[in-house]
């Protein structure tokens, strides 16, 4: 699937929304509860599980994030594309300013960012 | 940037938690919490905001909509990349099988999905 | 059940996990992320909703949206529990201090916190 | 606070939001929105911990996992209150319900509602 792109994706989402006529129901507002809720499906995966577990996961339950992940990314797209947001740019520029926010040098080891609460 | 794919994008988180060493927080476990927080924060622009309000956001919160999706995104892409998950292709995967679970034919109009709860 | 109060909850819940061995589950760490994927799945009842129709909900989802407020709930006292929170204490103390910092005569009708954004 | 009970603190909240105007923000699909951008801001105090120290928190943190405990308490009253249920009796048949669900002597040690994943 290497050549389809997130374009294309978001033209299949938009296709797929309309031959259905559930535009009316996404608003980024209804949007941002439908991602929120898939968010949570991941995170119940986890809950349970201690982090060296949630590293190792069995096949059964790798399938399940999969699935959650992909829906995530497809209220993602679908809130980009109706927003007219480009999520590969907004995602370059924050990863820039993060970078100028920890600078590695200052926050090596010390990893203040997670244990400076 | 139309030239930054997923890919790279995920080499640069990779470099940037390395070079502070933070891979050592970012178990699946802890990703889908990262995750999900920054889901809430998109919630929390929208949460008092109507439906056609949320269609016509003022440039401030959009801006501010703009940071969270890419946190959202960051994350999304950091958890593909530890867990070895392909995000296109299983976002691709996730629609086909929209696509064949809502007909459009029978599910138009009708919306049943939405408002047979 | 008026005579039940918090405290009879929280020791039940507290018997509850013992007697089947699930307190080494339950970290507040875990507990919190049980806690949001149930404030997840209110959020779903509602999430294709208008605000309109989440005023006066059908039978089935009124069932269900009681359940999902019950798991909260429980999570809640449950994390109350393991880290020694008198909720009702927190909760009145959290009350007069949005009263403080929203007088009424200065916020009524401008609505500030939810528009000013 | 000890005679403060959760009528008490209801008959406050919505005295709070009269008093604002605010009421007419606070839809039942409003209201589970900032329920879960409250647990949100409790899963980020938890994102970065290991569940060991998530047991035994500093000062600072604990005092800022209370006040986001408040706030869920407080939207899931008003909540409870707009909708008309009874918290302390749907978490109470909830109880039960999982008491019967999950016998004791059934899941004991295996703790299958964990691990059967």
């Amino acid at each position: 699937m290497s050549e389809t792109g997130i374009k294309q994706l978001q033209q299949r989402i938009r296709d797929f929304a309309d031959a259905r006529d559930w535009d009316q129901f996404h608003s980024p507002k209804n949007l941002s509860m439908a991602l929120i809720a898939e968010a949570a499906e991941l995170v119940e995966h986890f809950q349970w599980l201690t982090e060296e577990q949630s590293r190792d996961l069995p096949e059964k339950t790798r399938t399940g994030v999969k699935h959650e992940m992909a829906d995530i990314f497809v209220y993602l797209l679908r809130l980009a594309d109706k927003l007219d947001i480009d999520l590969l740019e907004v995602a370059e520029q924050k990863i820039q300013l993060n970078e100028e926010k920890y600078p590695a040098d200052k926050v090596r080891g010390s990893a203040r960012k997670y244990t400076d609460y």
